[in-house]
């Protein structure tokens, strides 16, 4: 793996472009500098680029010698990672020429990732999966997305899908999906999912939060919502560790705030389905918000090496 | 069986208390007389009584020579079938005491019935499964239940909870119900969870009759969600025909109005999972919205007899 | 419910035609007389209707006042229950007009019972399920089979199959059962199933029997298979709770004799998926090997009261 | 990835040991030389690596400027895969200090490669998969295995179980695996649980080739036994695309070798399963019986490059 202080490790800008704000930072070595964070322009994506340009320029004016920038999206990128297909919470956000727009705007040789994969990067290099070789970082929130990082790098697969980890299959003839599959694990087990089923269950609408808080507290059909939810990722994440048996799994995302609760129901299910193997190892995220500033400049700093 | 025209067929009136309306009328033979409809009151359950009773009354000055009344109550009831232990959609239902209540202010014989029950009494006599000596009615609308007759009589099981069709379990580890099961047949397979998995497939507000217009037209995740969910109710009663094996099953509920679609996937299932042992019949509720009152008296008309 | 011991309870004879023997009695009352067992004849049935006749005519020697004989058998029947379609474990038994060929016999009227339904009438009656108005008897051997005794009668069903409950869906996808359906009751859940599976599991041919010794000594997979299969036991049952509402279950047949350990998988996923609805109530078989015979003899009594 | 005729190509020497035989040849480039095949000593692991170093000494009299040897072996590996931890299939094999004993016996440095993963770099480099950057060889006979090959190197996971395909959870609640977890894809898919599953069916001893032939003519259970079989396959594979997002499956093993009727059952649950991300590729192993020797000798070639 290329470790963040070794001679391979130059200085880099991330960008964190998210729904309501931007964030940007410069890491030098293992340490993220000059952290900003303004509000996302909502008047279109050549608005957005502007405001990251303007950033990047004032963090440069500072770290002149700083010449890789990298950038996360919340969304799914294309033709050789040059363009954003489309991010569903950034305004204006569709079809984005991201890596041409910036480097006109900058002059400098610009890399885009997405921001799951840019997380994932970040909690191996620099955060909860520090030091492995493999790991996979997985975010409960809204939905259910991961990150593969193999040797230090992302693991993009041949389609750039890979990590698609909301979309397998855990319980065929289950909820469809937004993408139209029955049984797929984002629809029985995210957020969202828990709060639908928390919210058909009681007969009132009823959040993510509150369904645990009610589970935690001995709710029984609160408590039957997630522990079947959390026993569904705990099969996945089994299934995961004897097919391509990563170091470590970094658990992130909004859901995985819960803390104990949450990560004791998977791991039991892990552990159960884990069978005489090898054991599930889970961590908590370390990074927090900084994970996509961080895994943006790693993916900087990375191109190339 | 006993056939609503033998000499064992007294006229009664039917009463159906519904969360806006109160309908009522007097079933002579094979007809509904004198049908009537009123605004449920929603000061309490005694106004609703008063209600009641008053329209009674009225019909009785029309033909006096009926003593026999049945009311027919969303709700489960207790006690000898005296009280509704409660009614959520009637406006301060709660341990009404109703056929004391009525009796007292009718002083004649008061039969009260649950309306699943009293609709499933008006098909098997009255309705679709007119000739027939068993059938199951299932109503499918925001949740799913069942009402079975056997031999012209409404079986009700040991502890009076026979028919509680939405409770059975044909998915283990999917959606809780309200009752705190996972995976029961209405939990999976109701209007409202039909609504609840389209506008999660579809990530906005879809109701259930937009589901099955879009599973229709062609929509590839709306028609995975009411497939899904017409397949769970065939394979259902596939089932109850291999244990129970009824003449017929009689479909009704706000969303069997949807037709042939509909019909078609839960037959298609229930053929499949029939397999060779006898064929699941089909048949359209034929009573409409008259069903409650029919049964009801229905239910007065077989006290005793 | 017709009780053993009203002025309605005639003297009866009772054969069980079983496929290593035929088991014959008088049934006084409550009391089973006479008690005779013989090897069946593997020459044909014609030869198997030569004996139970000869034992029938010893019976009446003895017992002259007695007019009704009822024969219970190992298969499914026909023509109004005059016919045995095929006992697959008598030898030669197929198509067998046993109503006709044993009345030209006998000079006596003969009635034919399925001899599980049999079982369930006799447990009904005089076993563990006296003075229900309601059970079903459920036998778990090599395949899984029941019998629906309502108000003291079988209840058959429109098609006479009423009862298949080894074929009822409990893990859609799953093995496939002898009628080609798959994830039934009797696939998963059966005698055969559990030794099927647990010689998968353990890679050797392993008994019923052994299956549940290893679980009970805590082997982990032979475990988790008795332990599948009591759960699935155990929700289909909660699940005829809920839609039958039986007074009581009462459990027999081979596999039933492993005991309280059998009992208690049963009981407890019963509980777990009975909700809160209304308690699963099991009974062990009483009657053990005299319930074909008894039965048989009440299916006799039974018949034109 | 190393081309094999590149000049990181060297020449090796490839042994595959089998329960019943050893084969071994001399890998030059692209081609494999000098195939033979000699029968496995059944006398203890000493005996077999007696005969395999024979065989190795009689290829170098021939090709004495090969001077490495890579062995393939049906079973788990330890220590830096310098040992076998056992295989089930050859007499007297198991805690074998495979490397070394062999390195003393040829004064070469020898390279042990699990037989699975062996051939899973056969196809990749020199079969189905050639020329591609990642793909899975999927084995489908008794039981369900797979390689994973990254970059053209085996991907062994941080335990060096990756790969363990027939343990991932398909159907919780199914059938129990030899590992004694509940629902394995290898426990409801493999050759051995469809020989199995159609022996229930059909209640008789069936092998898979029979099952299989069944299916394709027509029998109803055997077709469903199949069918289902074949279901959990592709939606086992369409979840790995969503994950790891391989270029190509390639599919050997005795079950594979069925042909159309196989591939195309899987490529229908696998299509509709892998939804809009990306189309799952399924190529057929070209290699056959020579897999194992051509793998064993590319993972000695790969050694240290």
């Amino acid at each position: 793996m290329t470790t963040p202080d070794s001679p391979l490790s130059p200085p880099s800008i991330g960008v964190d472009v998210g729904g309501t704000k931007i964030a940007t930072g410069v890491l030098i070595g293992d340490e993220l500098h000059a952290r900003h964070v303004q509000p996302t322009p909502e008047t279109g994506w050549e608005a957005v680029l502007d405001a990251v340009a303007a950033q990047v320029q004032a963090l440069r004016a500072q770290h002149p010698q700083v010449t890789r920038v990298g950038v996360g999206v919340p969304g799914p990128l294309a033709e050789g990672r040059t363009r954003v297909k489309f991010a569903p919470n950034i305004y204006g956000f569709t079809d984005v020429p991201l890596v041409q727009g910036l480097e006109d705007r900058l002059g400098l040789r610009v890399v885009l990732e997405n921001d799951a994969k840019a997380a994932a990067l970040a909690e191996a290099h620099l955060g909860a999966a520090r030091g492995t070789a493999s790991s996979v970082y997985v975010t409960v929130s809204t939905g259910i997305g991961s990150g593969i990082v193999l040797g230090g790098r992302v693991w993009r697969g041949h389609h750039g899908i890979a990590g698609e980890l909301g979309h397998v299959t855990v319980m065929p003839g289950g909820p469809v999906s937004g993408a139209g599959l029955d049984g797929a694990l984002e629809a029985v087990a995210s957020g969202t999912a828990i709060a639908r089923d928390a919210s058909y269950a009681l007969n009132r609408e009823v959040s993510t939060a509150e369904a645990f808080a009610l589970a935690q507290s001995g709710h029984p059909a609160a408590g039957r919502v997630v522990s079947q939810a959390l026993r569904h990722i705990g099969v996945a994440l089994a299934d995961l560790q004897k097919f391509l048996d990563p170091e470590v799994f970094v658990i992130g995302g909004g859901v995985a705030k819960v803390g104990d609760f949450f990560f004791a129901g998977i791991q039991a299910a892990a552990d159960e389905y884990a069978g005489p193997f090898a054991p599930v190892t889970l961590r908590r995220a370390q990074l927090g918000t900084d994970a996509g500033v961080i895994g943006a400049a790693l993916a900087a700093r990375l191109e190339g090496l």
